[in-house]
């Protein structure tokens, strides 16, 4: 896809909007937003907008945003790379290549909100957020937040994964053994941002693996996660026995240099825990968990993540890393839902969680997986309590088993409902989980499905942002502004297509009814009548109803 | 579409499916289900089925299933059509014309079920739902179920709609002024039909709805339900305050004679609450809703259908149609949800459900509607509570207003968690919801969303037989059997197809690995392959999983 194509892409997903800057009063952070111009007197709304600066050459990369920011603490050193692979790097152009930085000491967002300092990443989260810096501050100070925001990755628009702010969705891309190249993951990342992914994950296992995640970081606006251990798999020939702790170390190290945000580290699935998954339906069904526990079992040891876990928080606190404590043991079926080896791996997160919290590194634990809706509330509870109120990140759930090519639904049901207990961040799943890889359709479909869980959250956590623009689309929907309809929604141009297909003429636009009931039994243009009647109504009916009120209407009240 | 191509629709949607018949004991009751034959040894499953007889002309009609049961209470008369509009008939063809049929007394199943009587019906339903007939003739008699089932539509496949029993969908077809026509509808209702409706409303509102209507009746192995008011608008030459009562009640009869199996009757929209629904953000959004509001103002009078409900018992009881008291108020924004309009109207049902009762008629109760997640759970309560736990039948609800164009999952989030709740019945929402009419493709994406949200209910309401499929679904996932996989699922050809876009090889299909992952990172393979290795596992091994039982392995079970 061409740049200029990425430019237009923006203006052809959201008619009618445009890209703003909030500014502090400094001038020293300007945070995006997208401003959609409504008509008929509404003033414009601006909502969140992840899309990134646009129309810049991908051979290029993003402008490094947070540059001066990380400088200007006087913590970091310069160095050249080191563990890049062999044969690595050849596919990168010169416009993409960057030195690393590390700390000279702790460089950690938590680190500077235990000391009280709120830095420009927190002051940018206040302003996007639309909350007190102070909040972002307390949030982060106590473990309840993250911002995931690799010194190395200064292109990133700081963004945070925390209950009391937006619940966040992130989109996995990444290519496999079996298919897609280094052009098609670049082009999902900026798809996926477009419409509205907070982070992505690179799950690439191929060919090519350093490379690729390469392009994705010098082009990405939001923080990019990823499975360390995947590419150490690679390292080992693909033998998960074979794999050791140098290599896994070394590949931190590597991919700490890149700017990786955050890493899904394993370190719960203990050897003990391996028997307890013997008589479920679907075994361990991550990819992270599988492998480990085969390098467990094959060497008779406990999992070298876990025995080496502090020296893992030394290396993720030099370059402000976030874990994501994964959850390999996490249900694959509505069978194995909530079961003993899953609550062992989550109750061992929590002990993770302080011994990261210990070295001042961000952490967040991840969760299921396959659950059913009466089981979905118990995972968050446990999690709260075992985890000490750590940021969720959950993938789905997914509240049965029986529709793939759905699952973007399945699991949008149990997502919605795991955001409102206090999920923070959702891993979107597409149309073709369980069947193949997501082409750009499936990512499109696995987001918006996504962002309707995380919104549906957030109005039901009541989040003092959310319901604005659904009062915005509501309102214009009664007011027939069908132009202001198509703009506040998640995806403008599905909505205009879906009117036009039976009421294409531009002068349907303005057309008090639709093709769903026609004019005459149109509900919105008669209410629109009675309410127009009740302004001048007699005196009779205001009597009326005002006996109404006296008589017995407190009967009919809320409560 | 021809009846060759609907034979053969069923056996293209549903591959290595047939459809089989479980009778009762002495043979007089055939339960149709469809087995999904499965490979590796699993035994066949069969599971719901909704699609009824296929291969038969829509110009002939279904076969009349309940005739003789029906006759043989011998509580019937048999007679002429009265009322039929004029100019009305001309285009039905003869194989679907039908006498009418009107009790000589009451014969409703609530009639039957509080005498004690275990209709053919009710056995029918038992063995559909896999229950005891007592069960079904206890939660009829104790109106907290109904089973529509108007003597003159004998062509319908009994079935049950309260929280007992499955959780149920029905799907809205009917032509608008502005589009479709007769065939278009027929061949949507079919279409329904083979994707799980268990009820289709009929909202057409244009010309030629009678004769729609007859070609749909005699068509449909599942419940109709209409809105009559839309007839009588239409008699009134669309002219709200030109409607009378004698004009509705013409169209009742007209309707129960053709074999409506339920009808929403807006009585609970009553004048003062009218004035209640002024300061919304949408005002009123259901059609009956607003098109009674316009006649009660008009009139300075109470709703019609309020001042004459014992007359509308008397037409009810002699056809056995059940009642679907429609929520005229519901909210149409997120703004507008659990106010005090709507929860006016909920109480009135709970009045209106008493004097139905008092008709034996049977009756459901319609609810929202627009609904963020918090507050979905006081509407099922408020109506458990003020309508005496009669069936809760509701339109998603909407989780969110900024999503059209996606409105099936915004209301699939809210279906399945009301379903679960208690909501015994679901009222599917398409992608063209407050956009357009719905085509085919809508129809099928409405349906699967909500198949998923009623199954993801029984789940979680553990209904003993819901989870019997997701079981065997994730058995064949986990053992590779992916033809078993695609099979089980709701939509196979689409589970198929997508999986073959990346793997389109025959061989795949064998294949123990999938596209997502590659064949090294396979984690259902790494997990079978670990549980090979248990049951070779040494002894020290047996020894260190013993030891951890008994040091601590409780500290993470459930509870």
């Amino acid at each position: 896809m061409s740049d200029t194509n990425l430019t237009d892409a923006f203006s052809q997903a959201y008619p009618n909007a445009q890209k703003v800057y909030v500014a502090n009063e400094s001038g020293s952070v300007r945070v995006p937003m997208r401003e959609i111009t409504l008509s008929g007197g509404e003033p414009s709304l601006r909502v969140y907008d992840t899309s990134g600066p646009r129309g810049i050459a991908v051979t290029d990369g993003l402008p490094a945003l947070r540059r001066s920011w990380i400088l200007d603490r006087g913590d970091v050193v310069a160095s050249e790379r080191s563990h890049v692979p062999k044969g690595a790097g050849t596919r990168i152009p010169e416009g993409l290549r960057r030195g690393a930085l590390r700390g000279s000491g702790n460089v950690t967002q938590l680190h500077y909100a235990r000391k009280g300092i709120i830095t420009p990443e927190m002051e940018f989260i206040a302003l996007r957020e639309g909350v007190p810096a102070e909040l972002v501050l307390a949030e982060v100070a106590a473990r309840r937040a993250i911002i995931p925001s690799n010194i190395n990755h200064p292109e990133s628009e700081p963004m945070i994964i925390g209950r009391a702010f937006h619940v966040k969705v992130n989109a996995n891309i990444g290519n496999s053994a079996v298919t897609s190249s280094i052009d098609e993951e670049v082009d999902k990342l900026r798809w996926s941002v477009l419409w509205g992914a907070d982070t992505v994950m690179d799950l690439s296992t191929g060919k090519d693996i350093y490379d690729t995640r390469e392009w994705i970081l010098r082009n990405s606006p939001v923080p990019i996660g990823t499975v360390p251990m995947y590419e150490a798999l690679e390292k080992a020939g693909g033998v998960p026995e074979d794999m050791t702790w140098a290599m896994f170390r070394d590949t931190l190290i590597e991919q700490a240099e890149q700017g990786v945000d955050y890493f899904t580290i394993h370190a719960g699935v203990l050897l003990p825990f391996i028997h307890l998954t013997e008589k479920r339906v679907t075994g361990i069904v991550s990819r992270g968990g599988s492998i480990i526990a085969k390098w467990c079992l094959a060497h008779h040891k406990e999992n070298f993540m876990f025995t080496h876990f502090e020296e893992i928080c030394e290396i993720m606190k030099a370059y402000d890393i976030a874990f994501s404590l994964g959850d390999g043991l996490r249900p694959g079926s509505i069978a194995d839902a909530n079961d003993v080896a899953q609550f062992a791996e989550l109750k061992t997160q929590g002990d993770l969680n302080r011994i990261a919290w210990k070295h001042d590194v961000q952490v967040m634990n991840e969760g299921p997986g396959h659950v059913p809706m009466h089981l979905i509330k118990e995972n968050m509870e446990k999690q709260l309590e075992w985890c000490e109120e750590a940021p969720f990140y959950t993938l789905g759930p997914l509240t049965t088993d029986i529709a793939p090519g759905y699952d973007h639904i399945t699991s949008a049901i149990g997502a919605a409902m795991i955001g409102w207990f206090g999920t923070a961040m959702l891993c979107y799943v597409t149309p073709k989980e369980h069947l193949g890889l997501p082409n750009r359709d499936d990512v499109k479909a696995g987001l918006i499905a996504y962002k309707i869980a995380a919104h549906a959250a957030d109005l039901a956590k009541g989040h003092p942002r959310a319901q604005l623009r659904d009062d915005a689309l509501s309102r214009a929907r009664f007011e027939f502004r069908w132009e202001d309809q198509f703009n506040l929604a998640l995806d403008p141009v599905t909505a205009r297509s879906y009117h036009d297909e039976t009421l294409p003429a531009a002068g349907a636009k303005l057309a008090h009814f639709c093709s769903m009931c026609g004019p005459k039994f149109c509900s919105m243009k008669l209410s629109k009548e009675i309410r127009d009647a009740a302004a001048t109504r007699d005196k009779g009916m205001d009597e009326m109803s005002q006996k109404f009120r006296e008589e017995g209407s407190e009967l009919y009240l809320k409560g």
